[in-house]
C-alpha cells in the first residue's frame, strides 16, 4: 500500500512525457555532458524532476524523482540537483506553470556569453515571436534577461523573482550556462524553448554576417 | 453516407504524403515552435492543409483539414491558419500548382532579414539552379523576392499577385518569417524548397566568409 | 533467359551497396533537390549508375541503370544523366577505379565558389590527409583542383583528363557545383569523399575565424 | 578451452559498450573517413581497442582487438593502430583510467589548428566546466594542451607524460588532428569528451562573432 503523498499514476504519465521529450532534446545536442534538467508539476505541492548527472539521451523512469516545492526529495533518497530550486520556485510562484525546461545548447550558451554584459537579448522583427503565449503579432520586441552565473541558487532565484515582479516572461538565460523556459504544459514549454533557441540562433547568425562590416 | 464535396479516398492519399514529407522537414528543424504550414490541392475547388499550431514533427491525419480556395473550412469546424489564404490564392491563380510548402528554417529566416531591405536575393553561378523547373543551365540568375512581413494576409496576397503578374516564379521569402515554395506536386515542391534553402545557405556561408574583407 | 551482356547477380550486389551508401549521404544533406549521382564499375565494359533526377534519400533498385563506358544505356531505355560521362571516363581511363561518388554538400559548393578563381584548394597540416590512399603522413600538401562549371561534359571530361595526365588524384571540385571523388571500391571512395568534405569544411571554418583579422 | 590471458566474458561486455558508444559518436560525424580510435581497460595488463581503419559507424565485435599495455596484439594477429600506444601509456600510468576516446570532430580539428601556435586553449566562464571530475564550480579555468602533430608516437607519448607530471588532466588536442579524452569508465570519458567538444565549439563560435571587431 502506497503512502506516497502524490498520485503515482499521474507521476508515471508525466515521467513518460518527460522521457520522450528530453530524449528528443538530447538528440539535438542541447544537454551536453549529462547537463540540463527538466521537470513537470505533479500537483500543487510536488513536481517530477530529472535526477542530477543522468545521461539525458538515455533517460528512463529511474532517472526521475519527486520533490516538494522547496526542492526536497519526497518518497526517495535521491539527491536533487542544486538547480531544482529554480524549478520549484517557478511552480510555487506561478500556479499556471506546469513544465520547466532547462537546456544548454551551444546557441544558448554562446548567446548568454555574448549578451551577458548587456544583461539582456533584444528580439524583434521575427514572425516566430508569435510562438510566445500572449503574443498575437510579430510587431513586438521581446527582452530575454541574462543573469550572471552563480553556484548559489538562492541568489539566482531572487534575481528571477525580481524579474517576475517586473512583468510576465517565459524564460531567461544564465551567463555561460544555458536557458530556462517554461509553460502551462510540456507542449507550451517546448514551443517556448524552441522559439527562444531558434530566435537566439538567428541573432547569432545575423551577428556573424554583419560582424566587421 | 458521405456528403462531403470532395474525394475522401484522394484526401487520405494526399494526407499520407503530407505526413511523411512534413515530418522529414520538421526533423531538419525547418518548422520550429509549431510554425509552418503545408498543403496539397485536392481538386479544382479544395485543398488539404495542416491545421494551425500542431507539432509538425508528430503530424498525423487529425492535423490536416480541408479548405475551399477562399480558405474556408469544408467538412470540419477547425479554424484554418490565417496564412491559409496564401496557399489557396496560389491554387486559384495557378491551375498547374498542386502543392505549397511554407517553412521557417534558420537559413530562410536569416536570409529574409539580411536581404529584406534589398527586397530580393540574387542567386547566380550555381549548378543547383537547374533544380527549378524550366531551367536547363546554371548560367542564369534567379531573383528570390523578399516581401515585408504583415499580419494582414490580403496585403501579402496582393503583393504575391503583383509578383506573379511580372513572371513565373517558384517561391518567395517574407522578411523575418520564412519561405513559400510550390510545384506541380509534392516531389516538385520539395525539390524547389530544397534548392531554395540550399542556395540561400550557400549565399549566407559565402557572406560569412567574405564579411569584413 | 537473360541476354544482358553483364552479370545481373553482381549488378544486384552493387545496387544494394549503392542504395545503402547513397541514402546515408542523402541523410547528411549532400544530395539536395535530387542532385548528385553515384556509380560502381560492373565489369570492364559496364557501370551501374543512379538515374538522373531521382530522390537520393529514397533510392531503390529501380533508380539504378547500367551504362557502357561511353555512357550509353544498356538493357534499358532510361536516359542517363549528362554527367554520366564524367563517371565512365574515369572507369575507362583508370582500371583500378571501382566506384565514383558525386555530391553537392554545402561545404563542397561553397568551397568551389570561394576557391574557383584560384583554380585549386590547398590542404596541408591535417592528420586526415592520411585518409587518401598512398599517403602515409600528415606532412604533405594536397591540391584539390576546382574546374570551371560547364554544361558541356566533353569540355569537363577533357579538363579532368589533363589533370590526370599531370599525376594521380582522388577527386576534384567543379565551381558552383560539387565534388567528384573515387576509389578502388565503395569503402575507399567513401573514405576519400568523407576526407575531402571534412578537410574543406575545416578550411572554411578556419577562413571564417580569420576573415577580417 | 581458452588459453587467452584475459576474461573473454568481460571483453564481450566492454566490446558491446564500445560498439554502442562509438556508433553514436560516428553518427555525429566525429570519426570522419574511418579515423579515430577507442579503447577500454580490460584488466591491469590488457585493453580492448578498435582496429585501425574500420568504419566507426558500422563498428562490430570483429573490429575490436586486445592489446597489452605496451600496445602489442594479444590473442590475434591484427595490426594495432600506431596510436594504440597513446591509449596504453595512459592505462599504464593512471590506474584509475578505464576508458580512452580519441575523436576528430571538425570543432576539435579546427580548434587544434587555431590554438596550435599558442600550445593551449583556455576555457573559462562556463558552467559546463563542472562536467570535468573534480570541478565543483564554473569559477575555474581549464587549459587544454595542444601538442604538435607527429607520426612518432613515442614523441607524442613523452609529451603527454610531461603534461601529466605537471598535474591532473582529462584530455588534450593534437594540432591538425583531434582530441584525446579519458575517464574512469565509458560514462565519465564520454562526459569529458562531450564537455571538451561543446566548450571548444562555444569558443570557436564566440571567435566567429568577435573576429574583426
Amino acid at each position: 500500500m502506497s503512502a506516497l503523498p502524490y498520485d503515482t499514476h499521474h507521476l508515471r504519465e508525466l515521467a513518460g512525457e518527460l522521457i520522450v521529450n528530453v530524449r528528443e532534446l538530447a538528440a539535438r545536442g542541447w544537454t551536453p555532458a549529462t547537463s540540463s534538467n527538466f521537470s513537470q508539476r505533479l500537483d500543487d505541492r510536488h513536481a517530477a524532476i530529472t535526477i542530477s548527472g543522468r545521461d539525458k539521451g538515455r533517460l528512463n523512469e529511474d532517472d526521475i524523482m519527486v520533490v516538494d516545492l522547496d526542492g526536497r526529495a519526497v518518497g526517495s533518497d535521491h539527491r536533487p540537483s542544486a538547480e531544482t530550486l529554480l524549478h520549484t520556485r517557478l511552480y510555487r510562484r506561478l500556479p499556471a506553470v506546469g513544465c520547466v525546461l532547462h537546456t544548454h545548447s551551444r546557441t544558448q550558451t554562446v548567446a548568454s556569453r555574448l549578451y551577458g554584459g548587456a544583461g539582456q537579448v533584444r528580439l524583434a522583427g521575427y514572425e516566430l515571436l508569435k510562438a510566445f503565449s500572449g503574443t498575437a503579432t510579430h510587431e513586438v520586441e521581446l527582452l530575454v534577461p541574462v543573469l550572471p552565473n552563480s553556484q548559489d541558487m538562492h541568489t539566482l532565484a531572487a534575481q528571477v523573482d525580481a524579474l517576475l515582479d517586473a512583468g510576465p516572461m517565459w524564460g531567461y538565460l544564465i551567463d555561460g550556462h544555458g536557458l530556462y523556459a517554461w509553460g502551462r504544459d510540456m507542449a507550451e514549454a517546448r514551443r517556448h524553448l524552441d522559439a527562444f533557441d531558434f530566435l537566439l540562433g538567428c541573432e547569432l547568425e545575423l551577428g556573424r554576417l554583419t560582424t566587421g562590416r
